[in-house]
């Protein structure tokens, strides 16, 4: 078993869906990174901050999942990051209505003594700087980096997140920003060019359409589990991260057919994740529930040709 | 082994895409059908129709690859339906440059009389009433009647179609026409309608991101192979239904879990037929090819979770 730091937001968020909306409820990436992982009932850390608005709790909730909050940094008088958002009708696309950064905007990640010799770090979708100070104060280098992103860094800050790919292992990015990144309509070809800017794997998610897992010239390709309805789909690409490196941590083999399976588990756990609002569905999944599911992936993409 | 006959058009078609553009070339649905299904050589007959325009060089080309063509007409003083389309860079849509029905017009298809006993029937994108009157034909109901439809039939002739819907055992139909007929946007619950409307099993094409199988509460999800780029998408979907009618005339075993490994091959197929224009990748295509693809599809798809 290997440790596992990770770095994101933890938040409040406010949801507005075709279904319904929320007050603020308990959100961010680093939240659904660590609620998928501590599945797995490995050693996690969070790396985080947030106000003294923030309810004990949501910490509370967090420990009590194995979760190893001392990462997490409690501003007095600083309020906590807050997102807002609504959800069209297709669940795909999204309009963000309030993005109040507050105590995020001076946010210096501190990663606890005695998680710097952590074989697994995931850096959730931050300022590329954010997440390089992170790296550096690893003891070493870490066995796996896997770096999550998105277009708003491609926007406002591509230099950084180019320091930043160069030094991961794993980048886990949606279709239209591996297509973004790289000017290359292709997934196989972007694939390539994203391998060439350092990471030796490339894992691009496609929503409802599953997952691709490149390393050099294999592919593997997990699909989603079709829904009959997609309650609220955020929190879902780190739900699916929290669970790969959760799952690569706990068996501590990073090889890539290893991956495959760890791409397995993260797209069952975020096909959870999307079935109510916010953190509900991962805060209240039983372990059962996870492996009946695992099941049903099997059922859906197995198949048994007799190839001689 | 069972017998299929399968019924679409025969063509000229007239491409452009964003590699080059050709002229008037071998082209529709019942083409690539055929040549899918020719890979399983198994006892395949073609109905459909042609003008004495049509070169005697194509039909020479489809027997020779044993598939029996005495089921096309040619018509004397008649011209071969004509297709033309030019597909935007994403490859994932087109627009229609030309269609000039000529013979199709007046297409009444006869079954070849030894071919009224086929086991499996493919009704090919053509008006559902021309695939009505196939069905009819048939000495008894066939083990397995498949069905191709698209959007253009449910604007102008959605009555019709729901009868022949009605009288099939598969449907093979797109996401977007799957939304259109059922006015759901869940594949799922799209799905269960369809199944409602007669057909057992319902399979839900998604182009690139592969395909759906439904039967009842099970499904099967095959990805598409990631491909570097798509040269020419026309006849896919063909190509894919041939695959998959092929493959199951060849088992003789209808069951859905053999209905997965027909998934395979149809996508598989579907694979190399966008590699080039037209028909001209399915016309050169060896067993060790295909052999050498579908092991790839394994890799693609398979994993090794143990689940106790």
């Amino acid at each position: 078993m290997n440790k596992l730091v990770a770095v994101g937001t933890v938040a409040f968020d406010a949801i507005e869906t075709p279904f319904g909306k929320t007050d603020k409820i308990l959100g961010g990436a680093a939240t659904f990174i660590g609620l998928a992982a501590a599945q797995f009932e490995i050693d996690t850390a969070l790396v985080s901050i947030v106000g003294n608005d923030f309810p004990s709790d949501y910490l509370d909730l967090l420990s009590n999942k194995g979760i190893d909050v001392s990462g997490i940094e409690i501003v007095k008088n600083g309020k906590t990051f807050f997102w807002s958002g609504r959800y069209h009708n297709d669940m795909n696309s999204r309009d963000t209505l309030v993005t109040e950064l507050n105590v995020l905007a001076d946010f210096n990640p501190v990663v606890p003594q005695n998680y710097r010799d952590a074989e697994i770090v995931m850096l959730g979708n931050l300022h590329p700087l954010t997440q390089l100070s992170v790296l550096d104060q690893m003891d070493k280098k870490p066995k796996l980096a896997v770096l999550d992103t998105m277009n708003f860094w491609m926007n406002s800050a591509l230099d950084d997140l180019h320091k930043v790919i160069k030094r991961v292992d794993v980048i886990t990015i949606n279709d239209e920003e591996a297509r973004q990144l790289t000017g290359e309509y292709s997934l196989v070809v972007a694939a390539r060019k994203i391998h060439e800017m350092g990471p030796k794997y490339v894992v691009i998610k496609k929503g409802e359409h599953g997952a691709l897992l490149f390393h050099n010239d294999n592919v593997f390709y997990a699909p989603a589990l079709p829904l009959e309805e997609v309650f609220d789909p955020t929190g879902a690409g780190d739900t699916f991260a929290g669970g790969f490196v959760g799952y690569l941590a706990k068996t501590g083999d990073t090889s890539f057919e290893n991956m495959k399976n760890a791409i397995i588990f993260g797209s069952t756990l975020a096909s959870f994740c999307v079935e109510k609002f916010g953190t509900e569905r991962m805060i209240n999944l039983s372990k059962a529930e996870v492996h009946k599911r695992l099941l049903q992936f099997r059922q859906l993409t197995q198949f048994e040709i007799e190839l001689t």
